[in-house]
Protein backbone atom coordinates (compact mmCIF):
# COMPACT_ATOMS: atom_id res chain seq x y z
CA UNK A 1 0.00 0.00 0.00
CA UNK A 2 0.88 3.32 -0.84
CA UNK A 3 2.19 5.51 2.01
CA UNK A 4 -0.47 8.77 2.19
CA UNK A 5 0.59 10.02 5.77
CA UNK A 6 -2.47 10.42 6.93
CA UNK A 7 -3.76 11.98 3.78
CA UNK A 8 -1.87 15.57 4.80
CA UNK A 9 -1.14 17.39 2.08
CA UNK A 10 0.33 20.70 3.44
CA UNK A 11 2.43 20.64 6.99
CA UNK A 12 3.78 23.53 8.60
CA UNK A 13 6.88 22.86 11.32
CA UNK A 14 6.96 25.53 13.20
CA UNK A 15 10.71 25.61 14.43
CA UNK A 16 13.85 24.63 12.67
CA UNK A 17 15.65 22.66 15.09
CA UNK A 18 16.67 18.85 15.43
CA UNK A 19 13.51 17.32 15.54
CA UNK A 20 11.81 19.88 13.29
CA UNK A 21 14.45 19.93 10.66
CA UNK A 22 14.80 15.70 10.93
CA UNK A 23 11.37 15.55 10.50
CA UNK A 24 11.28 18.19 7.05
CA UNK A 25 14.46 15.95 5.97
CA UNK A 26 13.11 12.34 6.75
CA UNK A 27 8.99 12.93 4.96
CA UNK A 28 11.61 14.14 1.98
CA UNK A 29 13.34 10.85 1.90
CA UNK A 30 10.24 8.42 2.83
CA UNK A 31 8.33 9.56 -0.33
CA UNK A 32 5.89 12.34 1.13
CA UNK A 33 4.15 13.86 -2.06
CA UNK A 34 2.71 17.13 -0.35
CA UNK A 35 4.57 20.83 0.66
CA UNK A 36 6.52 21.19 3.69
CA UNK A 37 6.94 24.28 4.84
CA UNK A 38 9.28 25.54 7.86
CA UNK A 39 8.62 28.81 10.12
CA UNK A 40 11.16 30.14 12.38
CA UNK A 41 12.12 33.22 14.09
CA UNK A 42 15.51 32.83 13.07
CA UNK A 43 16.59 34.25 9.18
CA UNK A 44 19.66 32.07 9.39
CA UNK A 45 18.04 28.71 10.09
CA UNK A 46 14.91 29.68 7.83
CA UNK A 47 18.37 30.01 5.52
CA UNK A 48 19.48 26.98 6.34
CA UNK A 49 16.46 24.73 5.86
CA UNK A 50 15.93 26.18 2.18
CA UNK A 51 19.70 25.25 1.61
CA UNK A 52 19.45 21.92 2.96
CA UNK A 53 16.20 21.22 0.40
CA UNK A 54 14.90 19.98 3.83
CA UNK A 55 11.29 22.46 3.25
CA UNK A 56 9.80 23.90 0.09
CA UNK A 57 9.12 27.48 1.47
CA UNK A 58 9.92 29.00 4.63
CA UNK A 59 8.97 31.80 6.67
CA UNK A 60 10.18 33.95 9.48
CA UNK A 61 6.85 35.93 9.32
CA UNK A 62 3.33 33.76 10.68
CA UNK A 63 1.60 36.49 8.22
CA UNK A 64 3.59 35.23 5.27
CA UNK A 65 2.63 31.50 5.87
CA UNK A 66 0.27 30.16 2.94
CA UNK A 67 -2.54 28.92 5.53
CA UNK A 68 -5.32 27.63 3.66
CA UNK A 69 -2.51 25.25 2.38
CA UNK A 70 -1.54 23.72 5.56
CA UNK A 71 -3.48 20.63 7.19
CA UNK A 72 -0.90 19.86 9.59
CA UNK A 73 0.63 22.38 11.93
CA UNK A 74 3.89 20.54 13.89
CA UNK A 75 5.09 22.42 16.85
CA UNK A 76 8.64 21.85 17.62
CA UNK A 77 9.74 24.73 19.29
CA UNK A 78 10.96 24.26 23.15
CA UNK A 79 8.23 22.91 25.25
CA UNK A 80 8.48 26.29 27.31
CA UNK A 81 7.17 28.19 24.10
CA UNK A 82 4.23 25.95 23.47
CA UNK A 83 1.69 28.54 24.90
CA UNK A 84 2.79 31.19 23.70
CA UNK A 85 3.15 29.46 20.24
CA UNK A 86 -0.16 28.26 20.22
CA UNK A 87 -1.61 31.55 20.89
CA UNK A 88 0.11 33.14 18.35
CA UNK A 89 -0.77 30.58 15.24
CA UNK A 90 -4.17 30.19 16.64
CA UNK A 91 -6.31 33.31 14.48
CA UNK A 92 -4.67 31.73 11.76
CA UNK A 93 -5.89 28.39 11.42
CA UNK A 94 -8.14 26.80 8.95
CA UNK A 95 -10.76 24.96 10.78
CA UNK A 96 -9.97 21.22 9.72
CA UNK A 97 -6.23 22.04 10.36
CA UNK A 98 -4.87 19.86 12.85
CA UNK A 99 -2.11 20.47 15.36
CA UNK A 100 -0.09 18.44 16.97
CA UNK A 101 3.72 18.60 19.30
CA UNK A 102 7.21 16.76 19.37
CA UNK A 103 7.27 18.46 22.77
CA UNK A 104 8.80 15.69 25.48
CA UNK A 105 6.69 17.16 28.34
CA UNK A 106 2.47 16.59 28.32
CA UNK A 107 0.47 16.25 31.61
CA UNK A 108 -1.83 19.21 31.85
CA UNK A 109 0.23 21.22 29.26
CA UNK A 110 -1.11 19.01 26.71
CA UNK A 111 -5.09 19.56 28.57
CA UNK A 112 -4.00 23.51 28.50
CA UNK A 113 -3.58 23.48 24.24
CA UNK A 114 -6.52 21.19 23.64
CA UNK A 115 -8.50 24.12 25.43
CA UNK A 116 -6.45 27.17 23.78
CA UNK A 117 -6.67 25.16 19.99
CA UNK A 118 -10.84 23.76 19.71
CA UNK A 119 -12.21 24.22 17.78
CA UNK A 120 -9.38 22.99 16.29
CA UNK A 121 -7.64 19.07 17.04
CA UNK A 122 -4.55 19.54 19.22
CA UNK A 123 -2.94 15.92 19.49
CA UNK A 124 0.03 16.03 21.87
CA UNK A 125 2.81 13.70 20.17
CA UNK A 126 6.39 12.30 21.44
CA UNK A 127 8.76 10.77 19.34
CA UNK A 128 11.32 9.08 21.50
CA UNK A 129 14.58 9.75 19.35
CA UNK A 130 16.97 12.51 19.30
CA UNK A 131 20.56 12.89 19.69
CA UNK A 132 22.24 15.10 21.85
CA UNK A 133 23.14 17.74 19.27
CA UNK A 134 20.84 20.84 18.55
CA UNK A 135 20.20 22.51 15.46
CA UNK A 136 18.76 21.64 11.85
CA UNK A 137 22.25 21.32 10.72
CA UNK A 138 22.43 17.86 12.61
CA UNK A 139 18.74 16.65 11.02
CA UNK A 140 19.23 13.03 10.93
CA UNK A 141 17.01 11.62 7.84
CA UNK A 142 15.27 7.98 8.98
CA UNK A 143 15.68 9.49 12.40
CA UNK A 144 12.23 7.83 13.41
CA UNK A 145 12.38 4.79 12.19
CA UNK A 146 12.08 2.14 14.14
CA UNK A 147 11.46 4.17 17.11
CA UNK A 148 8.06 4.42 19.38
CA UNK A 149 6.22 7.52 19.23
CA UNK A 150 3.91 8.51 21.65
CA UNK A 151 0.09 10.09 21.50
CA UNK A 152 -0.76 11.43 24.41
CA UNK A 153 -4.67 10.84 23.83
CA UNK A 154 -7.95 9.92 25.84
CA UNK A 155 -9.91 8.86 23.58
CA UNK A 156 -8.69 8.24 19.51
CA UNK A 157 -10.83 10.07 16.95
CA UNK A 158 -10.16 10.40 12.58
CA UNK A 159 -7.28 13.27 13.33
CA UNK A 160 -5.58 10.78 15.58
CA UNK A 161 -6.00 8.03 13.53
CA UNK A 162 -4.11 10.16 10.71
CA UNK A 163 -1.63 11.63 12.90
CA UNK A 164 -0.60 7.98 13.69
CA UNK A 165 -0.61 7.07 10.26
CA UNK A 166 1.52 9.98 9.70
CA UNK A 167 4.09 8.44 12.13
CA UNK A 168 3.84 5.47 10.95
CA UNK A 169 4.75 6.31 7.40
CA UNK A 170 7.69 7.70 8.52
CA UNK A 171 8.60 4.25 10.18
CA UNK A 172 7.83 5.32 14.02
CA UNK A 173 6.00 2.49 16.10
CA UNK A 174 3.10 4.59 17.29
CA UNK A 175 1.76 4.11 21.19
CA UNK A 176 -1.26 5.67 23.26
CA UNK A 177 -0.96 6.48 26.14
CA UNK A 178 -2.54 9.42 28.42
CA UNK A 179 -0.66 12.26 29.14
CA UNK A 180 0.05 11.63 32.71
CA UNK A 181 1.43 8.33 32.78
CA UNK A 182 3.65 9.84 29.58
CA UNK A 183 4.68 12.41 31.86
CA UNK A 184 5.62 9.66 34.78
CA UNK A 185 6.92 7.18 32.63
CA UNK A 186 9.50 9.80 30.73
CA UNK A 187 10.63 11.18 34.07
CA UNK A 188 11.18 7.76 35.32
CA UNK A 189 13.60 6.69 31.90
CA UNK A 190 14.82 9.81 30.41
CA UNK A 191 14.13 12.97 32.54
CA UNK A 192 15.32 11.14 35.60
CA UNK A 193 18.79 9.49 33.79
CA UNK A 194 19.69 13.16 32.17
CA UNK A 195 19.26 14.88 36.06
CA UNK A 196 21.93 12.04 36.90
CA UNK A 197 24.18 12.23 34.47
CA UNK A 198 24.10 15.76 35.16
CA UNK A 199 24.84 15.44 38.92
CA UNK A 200 27.52 13.02 38.25
CA UNK A 201 29.46 15.60 36.00
CA UNK A 202 29.14 18.16 38.44
CA UNK A 203 30.12 15.87 41.59
CA UNK A 204 33.58 14.97 39.30
CA UNK A 205 34.01 18.73 38.69
CA UNK A 206 33.38 19.40 42.55
CA UNK A 207 35.94 16.38 43.86
CA UNK A 208 38.33 17.55 41.22
CA UNK A 209 38.68 20.98 42.84
CA UNK A 210 38.23 19.49 46.27
CA UNK A 211 41.37 17.44 45.87
CA UNK A 212 43.50 19.71 42.80
CA UNK A 213 43.55 16.27 40.37
CA UNK A 214 41.62 16.48 37.12
CA UNK A 215 39.48 13.39 37.47
CA UNK A 216 38.31 13.93 33.88
CA UNK A 217 41.90 13.19 32.54
CA UNK A 218 40.91 9.48 33.69
CA UNK A 219 37.85 8.82 31.89
CA UNK A 220 37.19 4.72 32.24
CA UNK A 221 35.23 2.05 30.31
CA UNK A 222 31.83 3.40 30.24
CA UNK A 223 32.17 6.55 31.59
CA UNK A 224 32.24 8.49 28.66
CA UNK A 225 28.79 6.31 27.52
CA UNK A 226 27.60 7.34 30.68
CA UNK A 227 27.89 10.89 30.66
CA UNK A 228 27.10 11.38 27.47
CA UNK A 229 23.83 12.72 28.04
CA UNK A 230 25.16 15.62 30.42
CA UNK A 231 26.47 17.17 27.09
CA UNK A 232 22.56 17.86 26.53
CA UNK A 233 21.57 21.03 25.80
CA UNK A 234 20.96 23.29 29.12
CA UNK A 235 18.16 25.38 27.82
CA UNK A 236 16.01 22.69 26.81
CA UNK A 237 16.29 20.61 29.95
CA UNK A 238 16.09 23.23 32.37
CA UNK A 239 12.57 23.97 30.87
CA UNK A 240 11.91 19.62 30.57
CA UNK A 241 12.75 19.80 34.42
CA UNK A 242 11.13 22.28 35.17
CA UNK A 243 7.73 21.72 32.69
CA UNK A 244 7.81 18.03 34.70
CA UNK A 245 8.66 18.98 38.01
CA UNK A 246 6.55 16.80 40.15
CA UNK A 247 7.17 13.73 37.99
CA UNK A 248 11.29 14.89 37.87
CA UNK A 249 11.33 15.49 41.69
CA UNK A 250 9.40 11.99 42.59
CA UNK A 251 11.98 9.83 40.25
CA UNK A 252 14.89 11.90 41.92
CA UNK A 253 13.59 11.30 45.56
CA UNK A 254 13.21 7.37 44.62
CA UNK A 255 16.92 7.60 43.07
CA UNK A 256 18.45 9.41 46.07
CA UNK A 257 16.87 5.99 48.24
CA UNK A 258 18.25 3.42 45.73
CA UNK A 259 21.73 5.66 46.33
CA UNK A 260 21.38 5.94 50.03
CA UNK A 261 20.05 1.80 50.34
CA UNK A 262 23.01 1.10 48.05
CA UNK A 263 25.81 3.32 50.07
CA UNK A 264 24.48 1.52 53.53
CA UNK A 265 25.27 -1.81 52.30
CA UNK A 266 28.43 -0.01 51.37
CA UNK A 267 29.10 1.53 55.19
CA UNK A 268 27.72 -2.01 56.42
CA UNK A 269 30.12 -4.27 54.71
CA UNK A 270 26.52 -6.13 53.70
CA UNK A 271 28.57 -8.86 51.30
CA UNK A 272 25.19 -11.16 50.65
CA UNK A 273 22.91 -8.22 50.64
CA UNK A 274 25.12 -6.16 47.99
CA UNK A 275 25.67 -9.40 45.78
CA UNK A 276 21.90 -9.95 45.98
CA UNK A 277 20.60 -6.28 45.07
CA UNK A 278 23.27 -6.44 42.23
CA UNK A 279 22.03 -10.07 40.91
CA UNK A 280 18.60 -8.63 40.45
CA UNK A 281 19.52 -4.84 38.86
CA UNK A 282 22.27 -6.82 36.03
CA UNK A 283 18.97 -9.53 35.46
CA UNK A 284 17.00 -6.57 34.57
CA UNK A 285 19.25 -4.69 32.73
CA UNK A 286 20.25 -7.89 30.60
CA UNK A 287 16.89 -8.47 30.08
CA UNK A 288 16.75 -5.11 27.90
CA UNK A 289 19.16 -6.68 25.88
CA UNK A 290 17.21 -9.63 24.90
CA UNK A 291 14.07 -6.72 24.05
CA UNK A 292 16.55 -5.15 21.31
CA UNK B 1 62.69 -1.82 17.75
CA UNK B 2 61.95 -5.63 18.53
CA UNK B 3 59.48 -5.83 22.00
CA UNK B 4 60.82 -7.80 24.61
CA UNK B 5 58.10 -7.30 26.79
CA UNK B 6 60.32 -6.60 29.81
CA UNK B 7 62.83 -9.40 28.85
CA UNK B 8 59.80 -11.40 30.80
CA UNK B 9 60.34 -14.59 29.54
CA UNK B 10 57.99 -17.23 31.28
CA UNK B 11 54.51 -15.23 32.62
CA UNK B 12 51.94 -17.14 35.07
CA UNK B 13 49.03 -15.65 34.71
CA UNK B 14 46.57 -16.67 37.80
CA UNK B 15 42.76 -16.16 37.15
CA UNK B 16 41.95 -17.18 33.79
CA UNK B 17 38.89 -14.67 33.72
CA UNK B 18 37.85 -11.82 31.12
CA UNK B 19 41.24 -10.12 32.28
CA UNK B 20 43.70 -12.90 32.41
CA UNK B 21 42.34 -14.48 29.36
CA UNK B 22 42.66 -10.69 27.53
CA UNK B 23 46.23 -11.08 28.52
CA UNK B 24 47.46 -14.20 27.35
CA UNK B 25 46.02 -13.95 23.86
CA UNK B 26 47.02 -10.36 23.33
CA UNK B 27 50.54 -11.70 24.54
CA UNK B 28 50.31 -14.01 21.91
CA UNK B 29 48.95 -11.72 18.98
CA UNK B 30 51.56 -8.86 20.17
CA UNK B 31 54.61 -11.35 19.07
CA UNK B 32 55.50 -12.40 22.73
CA UNK B 33 57.78 -15.46 22.21
CA UNK B 34 58.16 -16.61 26.30
CA UNK B 35 55.93 -18.92 27.17
CA UNK B 36 52.72 -18.55 28.91
CA UNK B 37 51.29 -20.50 32.08
CA UNK B 38 47.62 -20.77 33.33
CA UNK B 39 46.43 -21.14 36.79
CA UNK B 40 42.39 -21.67 37.62
CA UNK B 41 41.32 -23.66 40.24
CA UNK B 42 38.29 -24.24 37.82
CA UNK B 43 39.00 -27.55 35.24
CA UNK B 44 36.55 -25.90 33.21
CA UNK B 45 38.62 -22.60 32.73
CA UNK B 46 41.71 -24.48 32.53
CA UNK B 47 40.40 -26.41 29.59
CA UNK B 48 39.06 -23.17 28.27
CA UNK B 49 42.16 -21.94 28.30
CA UNK B 50 44.28 -24.41 26.33
CA UNK B 51 41.60 -24.83 23.76
CA UNK B 52 41.71 -21.27 22.81
CA UNK B 53 45.27 -21.62 22.61
CA UNK B 54 45.48 -18.42 24.92
CA UNK B 55 48.12 -20.08 27.15
CA UNK B 56 50.65 -22.98 26.75
CA UNK B 57 50.32 -25.08 30.05
CA UNK B 58 47.69 -24.79 32.72
CA UNK B 59 47.33 -25.70 36.03
CA UNK B 60 44.64 -26.29 38.64
CA UNK B 61 47.37 -27.18 41.36
CA UNK B 62 50.21 -25.10 42.14
CA UNK B 63 52.08 -27.63 42.64
CA UNK B 64 51.96 -28.46 39.18
CA UNK B 65 53.61 -25.45 37.98
CA UNK B 66 56.87 -25.28 36.29
CA UNK B 67 58.53 -22.47 39.38
CA UNK B 68 61.93 -22.32 37.80
CA UNK B 69 60.34 -20.94 34.38
CA UNK B 70 58.14 -18.18 36.09
CA UNK B 71 59.62 -14.75 36.16
CA UNK B 72 56.65 -12.94 36.21
CA UNK B 73 53.79 -13.59 37.91
CA UNK B 74 49.96 -11.93 37.43
CA UNK B 75 47.41 -12.36 40.02
CA UNK B 76 44.58 -11.98 37.89
CA UNK B 77 41.79 -13.17 40.38
CA UNK B 78 38.97 -11.07 41.82
CA UNK B 79 40.89 -8.11 44.27
CA UNK B 80 39.18 -9.86 47.92
CA UNK B 81 41.26 -13.59 46.98
CA UNK B 82 44.20 -11.40 46.46
CA UNK B 83 46.52 -12.14 50.50
CA UNK B 84 44.53 -15.53 50.19
CA UNK B 85 46.52 -15.85 46.74
CA UNK B 86 49.84 -14.29 48.02
CA UNK B 87 50.35 -16.50 50.73
CA UNK B 88 49.50 -19.38 48.70
CA UNK B 89 51.98 -18.66 45.92
CA UNK B 90 54.71 -16.79 48.07
CA UNK B 91 56.64 -20.12 48.98
CA UNK B 92 57.04 -21.45 45.22
CA UNK B 93 58.98 -17.97 44.10
CA UNK B 94 62.67 -17.93 42.73
CA UNK B 95 63.79 -14.80 44.32
CA UNK B 96 63.93 -13.17 41.04
CA UNK B 97 60.28 -13.04 40.15
CA UNK B 98 58.26 -10.25 39.64
CA UNK B 99 54.73 -10.30 41.16
CA UNK B 100 52.28 -8.33 39.97
CA UNK B 101 48.27 -7.64 39.80
CA UNK B 102 45.73 -6.18 37.72
CA UNK B 103 43.43 -5.77 40.59
CA UNK B 104 41.08 -1.99 40.62
CA UNK B 105 41.77 -1.35 44.18
CA UNK B 106 45.19 -0.66 45.32
CA UNK B 107 45.60 1.78 48.57
CA UNK B 108 46.49 -0.46 51.68
CA UNK B 109 46.27 -3.55 49.83
CA UNK B 110 49.21 -3.12 47.92
CA UNK B 111 51.06 -2.26 51.31
CA UNK B 112 50.08 -5.17 52.16
CA UNK B 113 51.12 -7.71 49.70
CA UNK B 114 54.75 -5.69 49.07
CA UNK B 115 55.00 -7.00 52.71
CA UNK B 116 53.86 -10.38 51.97
CA UNK B 117 55.82 -10.76 49.08
CA UNK B 118 59.23 -9.28 50.43
CA UNK B 119 62.22 -9.88 49.56
CA UNK B 120 59.99 -10.22 46.02
CA UNK B 121 59.30 -7.43 44.05
CA UNK B 122 55.36 -7.11 44.21
CA UNK B 123 54.19 -4.25 41.99
CA UNK B 124 50.92 -2.77 42.43
CA UNK B 125 49.30 -2.72 38.23
CA UNK B 126 45.56 -1.09 36.95
CA UNK B 127 45.19 -1.68 33.64
CA UNK B 128 41.95 0.42 32.72
CA UNK B 129 40.29 -1.80 30.04
CA UNK B 130 37.61 -4.19 30.49
CA UNK B 131 34.55 -5.05 29.41
CA UNK B 132 30.89 -5.90 31.00
CA UNK B 133 31.04 -9.51 30.21
CA UNK B 134 32.92 -12.08 31.99
CA UNK B 135 35.10 -14.81 31.61
CA UNK B 136 38.19 -16.61 29.58
CA UNK B 137 35.89 -17.32 26.75
CA UNK B 138 34.59 -13.77 26.20
CA UNK B 139 38.95 -12.16 26.35
CA UNK B 140 39.60 -9.93 23.94
CA UNK B 141 42.95 -9.88 21.69
CA UNK B 142 44.44 -6.02 21.75
CA UNK B 143 41.96 -5.46 24.99
CA UNK B 144 44.99 -3.02 26.91
CA UNK B 145 45.64 -1.56 23.28
CA UNK B 146 46.03 2.29 23.39
CA UNK B 147 44.07 1.93 27.23
CA UNK B 148 46.10 3.64 30.53
CA UNK B 149 47.62 1.53 32.65
CA UNK B 150 48.18 2.36 36.26
CA UNK B 151 51.39 1.18 37.82
CA UNK B 152 50.77 2.28 41.78
CA UNK B 153 54.48 2.60 42.77
CA UNK B 154 56.44 5.12 44.80
CA UNK B 155 59.75 5.00 43.40
CA UNK B 156 60.57 3.18 40.24
CA UNK B 157 63.22 0.99 40.18
CA UNK B 158 64.78 -2.26 37.70
CA UNK B 159 61.42 -4.32 38.02
CA UNK B 160 59.19 -1.36 37.94
CA UNK B 161 60.86 -0.50 34.37
CA UNK B 162 60.51 -3.92 32.99
CA UNK B 163 57.14 -4.28 34.51
CA UNK B 164 56.17 -0.72 32.44
CA UNK B 165 58.10 -2.20 29.10
CA UNK B 166 55.74 -5.44 29.56
CA UNK B 167 52.29 -3.31 29.56
CA UNK B 168 54.05 -0.99 26.69
CA UNK B 169 54.95 -3.77 24.09
CA UNK B 170 50.92 -4.86 25.08
CA UNK B 171 49.59 -1.58 23.94
CA UNK B 172 49.13 0.39 26.86
CA UNK B 173 49.66 3.80 28.12
CA UNK B 174 51.30 3.27 31.21
CA UNK B 175 50.86 6.08 34.03
CA UNK B 176 52.61 5.75 37.86
CA UNK B 177 50.32 7.04 40.81
CA UNK B 178 50.96 6.12 44.59
CA UNK B 179 48.26 3.87 45.68
CA UNK B 180 45.70 5.96 47.83
CA UNK B 181 45.40 8.58 44.82
CA UNK B 182 44.79 5.85 42.70
CA UNK B 183 41.82 4.79 44.72
CA UNK B 184 40.43 8.36 44.55
CA UNK B 185 40.28 8.67 41.18
CA UNK B 186 39.31 5.27 40.10
CA UNK B 187 36.75 5.88 43.06
CA UNK B 188 35.50 8.87 41.40
CA UNK B 189 35.65 8.26 37.55
CA UNK B 190 34.79 4.39 37.53
CA UNK B 191 33.31 2.69 41.19
CA UNK B 192 30.91 6.15 41.43
CA UNK B 193 29.58 6.11 37.94
CA UNK B 194 29.36 2.17 38.49
CA UNK B 195 27.12 2.85 41.50
CA UNK B 196 24.85 5.35 40.17
CA UNK B 197 24.00 3.24 37.15
CA UNK B 198 23.52 0.30 39.50
CA UNK B 199 21.18 2.96 41.81
CA UNK B 200 19.50 4.29 38.42
CA UNK B 201 18.31 0.59 37.56
CA UNK B 202 17.21 -0.29 40.86
CA UNK B 203 14.95 2.98 41.31
CA UNK B 204 13.30 2.42 37.71
CA UNK B 205 12.30 -1.26 39.18
CA UNK B 206 10.87 0.13 42.44
CA UNK B 207 9.08 2.74 40.33
CA UNK B 208 7.75 0.05 37.94
CA UNK B 209 6.43 -1.90 41.11
CA UNK B 210 5.17 1.14 42.64
CA UNK B 211 2.56 1.82 39.71
CA UNK B 212 2.27 -0.84 37.88
CA UNK B 213 4.01 0.15 34.70
CA UNK B 214 6.68 -1.54 33.52
CA UNK B 215 9.20 0.85 32.90
CA UNK B 216 11.91 -1.00 30.92
CA UNK B 217 9.43 -1.50 27.83
CA UNK B 218 10.52 2.32 27.83
CA UNK B 219 14.06 2.52 27.51
CA UNK B 220 14.50 6.12 26.04
CA UNK B 221 17.47 7.55 23.81
CA UNK B 222 20.64 6.79 25.81
CA UNK B 223 19.30 5.00 28.50
CA UNK B 224 20.41 1.69 27.47
CA UNK B 225 24.40 3.51 27.21
CA UNK B 226 23.88 4.85 30.46
CA UNK B 227 22.65 1.75 32.23
CA UNK B 228 24.90 -0.74 30.40
CA UNK B 229 27.68 -1.03 33.15
CA UNK B 230 24.69 -2.04 35.53
CA UNK B 231 25.46 -5.44 33.99
CA UNK B 232 28.76 -6.09 34.99
CA UNK B 233 29.73 -8.82 37.54
CA UNK B 234 27.39 -8.37 40.76
CA UNK B 235 30.44 -10.16 42.85
CA UNK B 236 33.15 -8.12 41.10
CA UNK B 237 31.51 -5.36 42.11
CA UNK B 238 30.68 -6.05 45.52
CA UNK B 239 34.27 -6.23 46.63
CA UNK B 240 35.16 -3.94 44.62
CA UNK B 241 32.90 -1.74 46.83
CA UNK B 242 34.20 -2.82 50.06
CA UNK B 243 37.60 -2.94 49.24
CA UNK B 244 37.54 0.47 48.59
CA UNK B 245 34.88 1.62 51.01
CA UNK B 246 36.21 4.68 52.27
CA UNK B 247 36.72 6.59 49.11
CA UNK B 248 33.52 5.31 47.28
CA UNK B 249 31.25 6.46 50.31
CA UNK B 250 32.92 9.93 50.11
CA UNK B 251 32.39 10.06 46.40
CA UNK B 252 28.70 8.62 46.64
CA UNK B 253 28.35 11.32 49.38
CA UNK B 254 29.75 14.64 46.80
CA UNK B 255 27.36 12.85 44.18
CA UNK B 256 24.59 12.77 46.02
CA UNK B 257 25.19 16.56 47.31
CA UNK B 258 25.08 17.43 43.61
CA UNK B 259 22.01 15.88 42.95
CA UNK B 260 20.17 17.50 45.82
CA UNK B 261 21.64 20.72 44.50
CA UNK B 262 19.85 19.77 41.19
CA UNK B 263 17.02 18.90 43.15
CA UNK B 264 17.00 22.14 44.60
CA UNK B 265 16.89 24.35 41.54
CA UNK B 266 14.16 22.29 40.51
CA UNK B 267 11.98 23.07 43.09
CA UNK B 268 12.47 26.39 42.95
CA UNK B 269 12.85 26.75 39.36
CA UNK B 270 15.56 28.40 39.50
CA UNK B 271 15.83 28.93 35.97
CA UNK B 272 19.33 30.93 35.84
CA UNK B 273 20.96 28.61 38.12
CA UNK B 274 19.87 25.49 36.51
CA UNK B 275 21.39 26.88 33.22
CA UNK B 276 24.78 28.07 34.20
CA UNK B 277 25.04 24.65 36.07
CA UNK B 278 23.91 22.80 33.21
CA UNK B 279 26.12 24.44 31.02
CA UNK B 280 29.35 24.10 33.00
CA UNK B 281 28.82 20.49 33.34
CA UNK B 282 28.28 20.25 29.48
CA UNK B 283 31.11 22.14 28.79
CA UNK B 284 33.43 20.15 30.92
CA UNK B 285 31.95 16.94 29.46
CA UNK B 286 32.47 18.15 25.71
CA UNK B 287 35.94 19.13 26.52
CA UNK B 288 36.63 14.87 26.83
CA UNK B 289 35.10 14.31 23.33
CA UNK B 290 38.48 16.62 22.26
CA UNK B 291 40.77 14.51 24.19
CA UNK B 292 39.50 11.50 22.78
Amino acid sequence: MEKDFGGFKGVLIIGLGLIGGSIAVSLKKEGFKGKIYGFDLSEERVKTALEMGAVDEAFTDLKEVPWDKIDLVIIATPVKTFEKVAHQIKPFLKESTVVTDVGSVKGELVEKLERIFYPNRFIGAHPIAGTEKEGIENAVEGLFRGKKLILTVDNEDESTKRLEQFWVDLGSRVEVMDPHTHDFVFASVSHLPHAVAFALVDALIDLSKETGIDLFLYPGAGFKDFTRIAASSPVVWKDIFIENKESVLHTIDMFIRSMEKLKKYIQDEEEDRLVELLSEIREKRLSLEKEG
